[in-house]
């Protein structure tokens, strides 16, 4: 692992990064997978996360750990917990991974996970300094991952769903004009299960919270959608009225 | 701070407890005041808590930080966050009774808070290893504590007020039997204005999460009010369905 040798990391303590994305079919996380001392890909997939230096807060460090493999600043981020399992790094792949890379293998190290929504189709992931390879999985296909990875990414998916009954943050996942039938979708993906489409447009249209465009979709085999874009003034109207009901 | 010495510290991580109690009057935070290396007490009052063994997770840490301030087991106890500020130990007051305890007093801790809520009158809190004195002071009086502490503070009642909102966590701070009154006291102590008191019985009614017991006040100077207590059977029920609209 390639660190600023000018800063000196905290080696007791990471960050790692649920990052979720929508590519506006199905909700999918970036997985990495880890280098070695020898570069020879360790070939689980887990989170992308790093240990902290002791100059920056674990803000910091999971922003800058989104940048290096999304190159995007400003994303939605939000602290999910810490995790302090004894055993969380214990499995003999994780054993092995560790001692090929750490100079004190055995250390305990204590994660604090942080979950991130972005809108998958405004870049390519590019590996990171810690990473061979990073790319989107359908969250379907997330079974096992290295680390307690995967507990950390159940936990984050549950956040994700809990949050969206409170708060219509599935807007950050969606590009900036999208179709009813989009925003659709991402909420059936996130919540795990159908919701009858008419319903689902009635009460967003109720809730005020999408404004409709004079722009319609072009070049698709269907005819063409409108598109909708957030409207932030009415959410923030809601909020200060202590609405807080978005749940379908 | 007398530690176990058979155990080893884990000296950059700490955990804080946020513990929340209600007398039936006003809602209460539980501070102490810490020991120095010289059994002298450091004035200010802080949030009970402590560095975290390295055989012992952050949750077994917050449990073993609440046991031996309250004697209690079994509480309601939730992880609120980490806290990596750089500068969260760097007030004058902060350094010397840093050095007055630490082997290395300017190592980097960060700190994972709780919050937790316990019914005030099952038990009278004594100073833990860690402090000379424990209190409870109501928390409008809470206007400035030791380290980063206050931060934390403010965080976790704003986390109780939205947890409020979406689950009736209130009962926790209650004797098994209460009468609607005192309910309607500690939601007002915790969201911090006047609720209509008709109002809020009306809901609490419909709800149906509160049963009325046969059962009513002795000795009180004014007409006996019925005691209730809480309907954890129709809770689950409304949860399996998706309900979480418990605010006021």
């Amino acid at each position: 692992m390639k660190h600023n040798n000018q800063r000196k990391l905290n080696t007791g303590i990471s960050v790692d990064c649920v990052i979720f994305g929508f590519d506006l079919e199905e909700l999918k996380v970036l997985l990495i997978q880890r280098k070695t001392a020898q570069k020879a890909p360790d070939s689980r997939f887990s989170l992308p996360g790093d240990l902290i230096y002791n100059d920056e807060t674990l803000d910091e460090a999971a922003i800058r750990v989104l940048k290096e493999l999304t190159g995007l600043e400003n994303i939605y981020l939000e602290q999910l917990g810490a995790f302090s399992a004894l055993d969380r790094l214990s499995k003999i792949e994780d054993k092995i991974w560790l001692e090929s890379i750490r100079e004190q293998p055995n250390e305990r190290v204590i994660t604090i996970a942080y979950f991130a929504l972005v809108n998958l189709n405004s870049f390519h992931p590019s590996p990171a300094n810690f990473a061979t390879s990073a790319s989107w999985r359908p969250i379907q296909n997330v079974t096992s991952l290295a680390f307690d990875h995967h507990e950390i990414f159940e936990s984050a998916h549950q956040q994700l769903k809990a949050k969206l009954q409170t708060q219509p943050i599935g807007f950050n996942l969606l590009p900036d004009k999208f179709t009813l039938s989009q925003l659709h979708k991402l909420y059936e993906a996130i919540v795990g299960k159908e919701l009858d489409k008419r319903n689902f447009r009635r009460k967003m249209i109720k809730l005020d919270i999408v404004k409709k465009l004079e722009e319609k979709q072009v070049g698709v085999p269907h005819k063409p959608s409108n598109f909708y874009e957030f409207n932030q003034k009415n959410y923030q109207k809601l909020l200060k009225e202590g609405f807080d009901n978005f749940g379908f």
